[in-house]
């Protein structure tokens, strides 16, 4: 997951709401440039465990599982308590049939139609988060492309082009086209002293000429050159009337000043970048996956509240909800904690007051992700958008369509609203059922078939979700400097692991590679006993 | 389909052999940047056709099809007459158990494993072809993402770097960072009188430093900033050792000289652009989908000799190959004749003057794939490259993955060669064998694993495809002012439809466009008596 992708650190900072100057500013920025990717050796090496050897592992997410599946393999009785009557934690999928209650009892039954489904939480997988594409590949949880770049999607902000939405393929000709034109005339005047040579100069305007699509003036300008990457007033066709016509080019400043050009830099950034994927049949698949895998394992219904250790083991209470809330005890040699620091934060846990000083000293981010369920694909048959992102300015950010049963007749849910931190606030603050009502007021300013098509939808506010009060860890350089490291070492018997305890910040992969790294080192420091 | 996505036009001039001064090289490029794209309002309205009028097909590609199908629905008696013992024409698939005779008489019979496949002709559709869009929908043909632009994939230029492959990350990332430092500070400099205001030039340097991964001095260089968008020399990881390296940026004037951003003009062009697609299980899926609708309407293996006409109707001579190659003739009120230039400019036809120069006026291409079956997906396994297309200097031009059952185990079929014109000829050249030992050759340049890996192969060169005599059709600026209102004219009782007869040559789309326009023209001209 992550920020907004029509966001500059600078408005993410704004979001998450960092009152500070420009120093914390920077580190900020440092440390969110970092909340990114990953660094996959193969699954982790743990022979040799001591026969009988035990672990309890808190929380059945994905890091939670994972510790549990390589470290049973590896010869450890390992146990799992989880709190919710599921597996999979964030890794989640809301369908037609479930019904979701959130923090201050409002409950959600979905209404969408069969094989319809919102991703309240991750929605992508990058082609570099290696660890999940591993275990997806071992768990046999088939994957399809993620459309991310979608160039006939739409970028809007309300105060610029009279708030009439633009093409995404529009923008990003005209932006390049602008840029190109600048630079080639700076250059060809000679008022930059490089290029150094004539030979370079003259490669890097030839270029900039290709890339860009100027003209033989090295102009961008309406005409073939950027009708051929922006699109056609009359697109070519067949017969007597073949002949295609150009269209007019947003002007430059205009342009610049609307900021949609955001979106170019969103897409191209690491974590955003194509081979991008998603689990056929929804993100729940990849929990459901790794489930199945150590479904005997796992204590659903298991409320945590106070975890101790001494030299011969780990001890957690917990009350039974299958049981009426019986109170109960687990022991264990070691304990895989992965429960989130929001939650954490209030649980007692006898570690070092530095260990207990990083787990208060994350704060959680809210997000927002809004399902709508629409009688028909309007998107594809009235616009041609297949798949992809469009984004606005408005409190929704993000409208996203699906990226699966193309064409297909009957309702398909798009998601209607993506934001995060400060942009989410105001919605997520509101009954469900204005929030879903916020999203289609907003939305068909991109979309007016919105009021038409409605049928049915469902709204999660991260900072609402009972098991998780908040959508993932937000880390500052700052707070990198004083309690990563304190976070993450294995103290007496008690590790820590899930996506707070890695670079790679609100995404799966940092969970795998947080657990994987986790329960590398309680092995080794079991082995030596 | 089109010329080698990661070609300028300059050298797509110099593929198609144009030997030619500066002004035909303006016009040809002018007509290049036209074969693109669609103009789909929706299937013709063909109403109130006279009982009993008929019309003869010849052809059963695309455009053949679409004709039969549309004019049977609208009243007219239809009959197709085909060359081959197959219906779809260049929509072609070619799998394990095929066997296919070049001219010259040389037989490949396919080996692949069941469920993969060759394309030797179209491979993907972009989501403005709107009319093959809307009869793939209207036909039940499933369609699934084509990945075009994949930040994983190489880029490689023999001469550049020691010959060793560049991620195409990599260069996108370096190649927006240097022009946008050096755009930044020229205008920061005030070597531009424009943009005129302060404002202006503060919100183009803020895009820039955005967009190109700027940092605080406005440079591109070795950073968070740029690595957030290049990738990393170590990614960021989980628990201790979490934090990520930044990587090196490839130095500017290297770069540009190395012309490896070719390819980021190429995937940026309107027809490059996503969503694009592909059918699920093959391009002959769409092939097949026509052709259900129109199977009964279709005699296979009649080659056609001579094509006459009164004010009557018209009479096609042609063998009936199903009986040993007897003469015979069909009869209806109209033609409908879809078969390519390059054929039909050695049929008698009966047509005025000017049409028979614009049937002898258009060469066509030729084009090269290459599909190599490997024993396993080393490209997804090895190198994190799922999908998409790399590019290299050399004459295979193209190395493209499978977009389809990633990460799935047993043998795989990438395309190992696609290329165009002057580039396809010396290996086209080459008998079968010879043409896929080029290709891993070639292809080891990438990706060393090749010799290793490689099962089997099949090699497809347009020129000597017996049925069509090379790729498509090839329009210059003169040419389509000279011949193509010529070409498809409605001649009596005969028009001429195919991907020749469109601005969107070398497309599918452009196919079914001639078509709609040849048979609403036609009926208007029945229907008028």
């Amino acid at each position: 997951m992550v920020f907004q992708p029509g966001t500059t650190r600078r408005q993410l900072l704004t979001m998450i709401g960092l009152a500070a100057g420009s120093s914390a500013l920077y580190q900020a920025m440092t440390g969110i440039a970092h909340a990114a990717e990953s660094d996959f050796a193969g699954p982790p090496n743990l022979s040799g465990a001591k026969p009988g050897a035990s672990v309890l592992v808190l929380g059945a997410g994905l890091a939670g599982m994972l510790a549990a599946y390589e470290l049973r393999n590896a010869g450890y009785k390992v146990q799992i308590l989880e709190y919710q009557n599921r597996a999979g934690g964030r890794n989640w999928s809301l369908r037609g049939g479930d019904s979701y209650t959130e923090l201050g009892g409002a409950t959600q039954n979905v209404q969408f139609a069969p094989g319809n489904y919102l991703n309240p939480g991750p929605w992508r997988i990058p082609y570099h988060h290696r660890a999940l594409l591993h275990y997806t590949k071992q768990f046999g949880i088939a994957l399809e492309p993620f459309v991310q770049v979608n160039y006939n999607a739409l970028l809007h902000n309300s105060a610029a082009y009279g708030g009439k939405p633009q093409r995404y393929r529009a923008v990003a000709a005209d932006f390049q086209g602008h840029v190109a034109e600048l630079l080639a005339k700076s250059i060809n005047q000679k008022h930059l002293d490089q290029p150094a040579t004539k030979a370079d100069r003259d490669a890097i305007i030839d270029a900039l000429r290709g890339w860009g699509g100027l003209n033989d003036q090295l102009a961008y300008a309406k005409g073939d050159e950027s009708a051929n990457f922006r699109g056609y007033a009359k697109d070519p066709s067949g017969g007597v009337n073949g002949a295609p016509v150009p269209s007019d080019i947003l002007p430059r400043d205009e342009l610049i000043r609307s900021g949609l050009w955001h979106a170019l830099a969103a897409n191209a950034n690491y974590e955003m970048q194509t081979t991008l994927f998603q689990p056929v049949g929804g993100m729940d698949q990849i929990g459901k996956g790794f489930a199945k895998q150590v479904q005997d394992l796992i204590d659903y219904n298991a409320k945590v509240t106070k975890i101790t250790q001494d030299d011969k083991g780990v001890t957690v209470t917990y009350e039974d909800h299958n049981n009426g809330g019986a109170v109960k005890q687990a022991q264990a040699d070691f304990a895989v904690v992965t429960i989130p620091l929001s939650v954490l934060s209030q649980i007692e846990i006898q570690v070092s007051p530095a260990k207990q000083a990083a787990i208060q000293a994350v704060p959680y981010a809210t997000s927002l992700k809004i399902g709508l369920e629409f009688k028909r694909r309007f998107w594809e048959e009235d616009e041609g958008i297949f798949g992809g992102i469009s984004y606005t300015d408005q409190e929704i950010s993000t409208i996203a369509y699906p990226n699966h049963g193309y064409q297909s007749g009957g309702k398909a849910v798009l998601l209607g609203a993506y934001s995060f931190g400060g942009k989410a606030y105001r919605i997520a603050g509101l009954p469900p059922a204005q929030r879903i009502r916020a999203a289609l007021d907003q939305g068909a300013a991109l979309h007016p078939q919105y009021r038409a098509e409605f049928d049915n939808g469902v709204a999660v506010a991260w900072n609402r979700v009972p098991w998780s009060l908040g959508c993932c860890a937000i880390w500052t350089e700052q707070t990198r400097k004083d309690h990563y490291q304190n976070l993450v070492s294995l103290d007496g018997r008690i590790v820590l692991a899930g996506e707070h305890a890695s670079y790679v910040g609100c995404w799966q992969e940092g969970a795998l590679l947080s657990s994987l790294d986790a329960v590398t080192r309680l092995h080794q420091r079991a082995v030596a006993g």
